[in-house]
């Protein structure tokens, strides 16, 4: 295995400080792009992320900063992408430096508005990287659990297993555990599907329903997930592996997820483009959903859950009267 | 089906509180026994159980209280078990009207101390019972939330469906779905197991683990859980459903939980007696672990979490070595 393979960040959010503490335990240095310039300053100056994880200190030799970026892209022969899905089209339109023989690893949850794809997807039929260049890292984690060195365990998934290994051991440590997988499509779906699932949790709760429906729609909402990736990429795959059933409950069971927040907002009674404003970013979920639902036009699984959150944040349908017949399809 | 069969609760505590209060909606008149006569007088003078559930007011028209249990089972079609599994052999014992022709319903989530039995097996075996007159009720339902009339979801099993049936119309409500299964061993093997995992997940809190690490427990656990009920009674099930995941989830994400919170005192370091002294009540999945560890020697199942609960209750080994362990077994 190559030694000297050089990674770049992509992002300054949570998650994009989390894996560039990750691979600075690994790596002796890593390209870190950032739009945020005073973001970048402080970090140069305080060695810590002013916006999120700001606890993580970083060793600022091991740093390439940058607000380009092509430089880092032009520096890395692995990137590792972690931004939100709404914002991956524009930062890509800025790319000059070709992704060609670059190895794409997405840490993005979700769809591409612009594209309704998935982040690979996106990839690969865009900018035309080959899925054995493409790779995908999922949890169940927490950025904020990482910034406290909880363990929390990752699973990397590529087209090519000698890809992931390169990626899970440069992101292991004493507190992540990496495994690897094959299945890039379904633990991409799963990322992706869990945060409309954490929407429909939020909503319930925002209604009032407790901790047993809770677990009922949790319980459903697997089944359902299982569904609706076997329709999108058939192979062998146990639906409650961490990578998909963890995933789906370290999101649905946060208080912190911003997308069981907006949901519960929604319950609450806040209007789509009130609940949007108040948290002043879009949760992933909400775009998610969209298209997942018009996907599922054509797969015909049976999609409960998604159907009833399409119906609140899409079709105008009261969030109430929406649940209360959802309570009948579930079991 | 007939209009005038008769049911029997037999417990004083929140469950059976709550399962008396779903009765007391359909029927004309139910049998409650408990021990404790004060309780019986509070519930006759003030309408409510000063114990357990004391918001929830009873019609008293409708109760028929008792402290006789023979009383209780000799005016019953249906009788309703709703004690801790430590307290039942005791309980059975006091018996002097006989349980022939009786449907016995099990409410209990737990293992007989004394037999080692789960309660389904333990009247088969021990009084005779025939399966056909045996049935379980299960969740993912808290206690609490039924109180609140919080929409909750049972399932009942049993291998006569005709009299699962009739206890899920008896039982179901604005706020309670029941649905039937078949899966009577499967279902009461479930219950029992989760509260092992609600320990487990109870010791890693205490332990200092995060919310990531308790994803993938649940995520294992579920597994874990497969293959040990597959051992016991190999037949068609999912285990994602309601019965099995979402009661596994309802009491490994509850702060409420006996279980959990005799998990969390040991990984705070709390000794086993001193845990249960605090707790003035031994929680099930103490015994239920013995004994599944037990089972499976025999079975041989790969149950690595019933195998780390087991080490530090019954083999006097540190929570955190152990845990230690089993982060490195669970993915």
């Amino acid at each position: 295995m190559a030694d000297n393979l050089k990674f770049a960040v992509i992002g300054g959010g949570s998650w994009a400080t989390a894996i560039a503490k990750m691979l600075c335990v690994n790596l002796p240095e890593i390209s870190w792009y950032m739009r945020n310039d005073a973001a970048i300053e402080h970090i140069k100056t305080h060695k810590h992320n002013p916006n999120y994880l700001s606890s993580v200190e970083f060793d600022n030799k091991k740093l390439k900063l940058t607000n380009d970026i092509n430089e880092a892209v032009a520096y890395a022969d692995y990137i590792i992408f972690a931004i939100p899905s709404a914002f991956l089209n524009g930062e890509l339109e800025k790319l000059t430096v070709s992704l060609k023989d670059k190895v794409i690893f997405s840490a993005i949850k979700g769809i591409v508005p612009e594209t309704s794809l998935i982040v690979g997807e996106h990839f690969h039929y865009k900018y035309d990287i080959p899925y054995y260049n493409i790779g995908v890292i999922t949890g169940p984690c927490h950025a904020e659990e990482v910034a406290l060195e909880r363990l929390s365990y990752l699973t990397i998934a590529c087209g090519d297993p000698d890809k992931a290994s390169i990626v899970a051991e440069n992101l292991s440590g004493n507190y992540i555990k990496a495994k690897i997988t094959d299945d890039i499509i379904g633990t991409e779906y799963a990322a992706m599907l869990k945060n409309i699932y954490a929407i429909a949790a939020g909503i319930a709760h925002g209604l009032g329903y407790g901790d047993n429906f809770q677990s009922v729609i949790m319980s459903n909402a697997i089944r359902e997930m299982k569904k609706f990736i076997k329709k999108v990429h058939k192979m062998k795959r146990n639906i409650n592996d961490s990578a998909y059933l963890g995933d789906l409950l370290v999101t649905g069971y946060s208080v912190f997820s911003r997308n069981r927040m907006f949901g519960n907002m929604i319950g609450k009674g806040y209007t789509v483009q009130a609940a949007q404003m108040e948290m002043s970013m879009v949760a992933e979920g909400y775009y998610a959903v969209k298209s997942a639902y018009k996907l599922n036009q054509g797969y015909g699984a049976k999609t409960p859950i998604i159907d009833a959150v399409y119906a609140v944040l899409y079709e105008g349908k009261e969030a109430k009267a929406v649940f209360k017949q959802l309570t009948e399809e579930l079991d």
